[in-house]
């Protein structure tokens, strides 16, 4: 057994660490608080987090949206920092280097889907450990993780990420969620030059879609229902938009997608989007962990044997490989810094569209603030 | 322009044919009543039916379930006979051949489906020929098709299949529609030796993709609400089979399948097989060509990045590879013959779930009414 990462038997040195979290499920908006950090033990790195970002996910897990949110809940799935202190045993990273932590911070490493390194996958016990609200027990019960909304967080070095030089680390964060949860199924599902694909929402996970997949080469088209989205959506990449309440656009547009990435957080009607795909066309959801509206109509599936799919982030060895991509195709979320003070107007602002196209925190604004 | 098949500019010889058809959406029954058939041009053969298949889709087409059919409507599409007169241009066959017709006649040939031998998914602009109630124009209009519940039929050679030597004929039938509709997504889903797979539903259908998918080297599941079909599911190759609605079974097979083929012809609701694919499974329905019951949750499918899709019949290729596969592999469909003056008492047992597990009509029923 190795001692040193073993909690039962080791005695564990924490510090008292400054977050933003909710308090229980009547959500009246985060507040400031203090939760306690194990400094690193072993395989584990201590990180001074300089900047979070700030996901839709982030509002439906502290609303309990999920029924499965854990409290107090201090969310923050997109964490940029620096190593400040390492565990005896590791070897991958020292102190200084920037780094980056995304949606996972442990898994059972001994299910086939780990072993082949799609942790996300994790068929363990209690399936991988999220950053924050994990490790997710189905009863709620097991101890609780504490996410980026904070200003250091310790986490083992395999699920560390490393921010590789020439990527904008004030922007960089969003690429650790955002990023990966949109490069994971295109790659997955083997999107390349000249298909033609479709990125419905243009959010912060949308936004991102379009740079990645245009940078893969594809055909893009954004479907958006904000018309004042358009000249951004060509901005970052799209040779075309459809306003999708055009029932007319949509209706052109039938049977000639190869692929569309849905990234709408909400429940919605798919049968819309299933209809634009082209023969054995995939549509796959990753903004909505929920029930779809209305029943699919399996003869819109059949007659172009389309396929409806879902997946969940990435996994670590994809969240790097997103993050190297990134540096070499100069893709950087758009993102709007703002204050931790600010988070419960920048949540308000998430739920009325009006965000371009990701909130990041500048955590030394909740440093201050302790100081 | 070839005149020889363009009836526009050539006389078309016909000949009287006695059929059992539909005359109306109110449905009281197929009558027995008359069509014309034209004799052979160009690259058409003439067939002489033996034997004609009896599909739950010919119940939902009298029935108007689709709200597409012309009447009168004379179902059949899984046909077998011998070829009787052939056309001048014909290359592949030769008068006294054992040919099938499945459930296409004709398609485009244009689009780009129909260049890849994949006709079943034709993109021109009437899509397919099916075999009765082609071509299938959005607003109904168009030259009607007549299927194999009649004495004889005009196809052209492209769309005619050749029965291997070694399958018994009286049985061969059911493989042009319920052994293609249930090989070609096998195929396309890639199923292999050693993959577990489950067969929604133990009928026409069903009984057919056990068998196949036995064939094809997979560990076979059968999933049925019928009890006493448990023996049969075994005898036809299932190493397990499970009883739909015992909710512990259900809940003991989550997260085991690689795929899934759904061959319930009614609305279901399909989350309660979606849960049981294993992570990157797909489940396929070739049953149902209408709405599900409920809405899928995306939060089953993307945790284990799962995949719904539908299939439709199969291309004439994959027709003439199912017919040989089941000649080199000893598979024939279970049949139950019967007498065309038969086919109403035939329709009631379909739907009440009382073949085992395909009717066949013996077609010298109808010559000796007619002589």
């Amino acid at each position: 057994m190795d001692t040193t990462t073993s909690e039962a038997t080791t005695t564990v040195e924490t510090i008292k660490t400054p977050a933003y979290g909710a308090t229980n499920s009547i959500f009246n908006g985060l507040k400031r608080m203090e939760i306690e950090r194990r400094l690193p033990q072993g395989d584990e790195v201590h990180i001074d987090i300089l900047y979070c970002g700030v996901c839709h996910s982030d509002v439906h897990q502290v609303k309990n949206d999920w029924k499965n949110t854990v409290y107090p809940c201090v969310p923050g799935h997109e964490i940029v920092g620096r190593i400040s202190q390492i565990g005896s045993a590791v070897t991958k990273f020292k102190v200084g280097d920037l780094v980056g932590v995304g949606c996972m911070v442990d898994s059972c490493g001994e299910c086939q889907p780990c072993k082949h390194g799609e942790e996300n996958y994790c068929q363990g016990p209690v399936s991988w450990t999220a950053t924050y609200n994990g490790p997710m027990k189905p009863d709620g019960s097991g101890a609780n993780t504490f996410g980026g909304y904070s200003t250091n967080i310790t986490v083992k070095e395999s699920f560390v990420l490393r921010i590789p030089e020439g990527l904008d680390i004030k922007a960089a964060a969003p690429i650790l969620c955002a990023g990966v949860t949109t490069y994971s199924p295109m790659k997955h599902w083997n999107v390349k030059a000249g298909d033609q694909v479709g990125i419905v929402g243009l959010g912060g996970l949308g936004h991102m879609a379009v740079k990645l997949a245009k940078a893969l080469g594809a055909n893009v088209t954004v479907l958006t229902t904000s018309k004042d989205k358009v000249a951004d959506a060509e901005a970052f990449g799209a040779h075309e938009v459809i306003i999708s309440t055009d029932a007319a656009a949509m209706k052109q547009h039938e049977a000639t997608f190869d692929f569309i990435l849905n990234t709408i957080p909400d429940a919605y009607d798919i049968s819309d989007y299933v209809s634009l795909l082209n023969l054995d066309g995939t549509i796959v959801a990753v903004g909505l962990l929920g029930e779809y509206k209305k029943p699919l109509n399996n003869m819109d599936m059949a007659t172009y044997r389309r396929s409806v799919a879902g997946s969940i982030i990435g996994s670590i060895a994809e969240t790097q490989e997103v993050l190297d991509f990134c540096a070499e195709h100069n893709i950087l979320p758009e993102v709007q810094m703002i204050q931790m003070q600010d988070i419960n107007k920048a949540f308000d602002d998430l739920l009325d569209k009006e965000v371009r196209y990701r909130h990041v925190i500048d955590m030394q604004s909740l440093k201050d603030e302790e100081a």
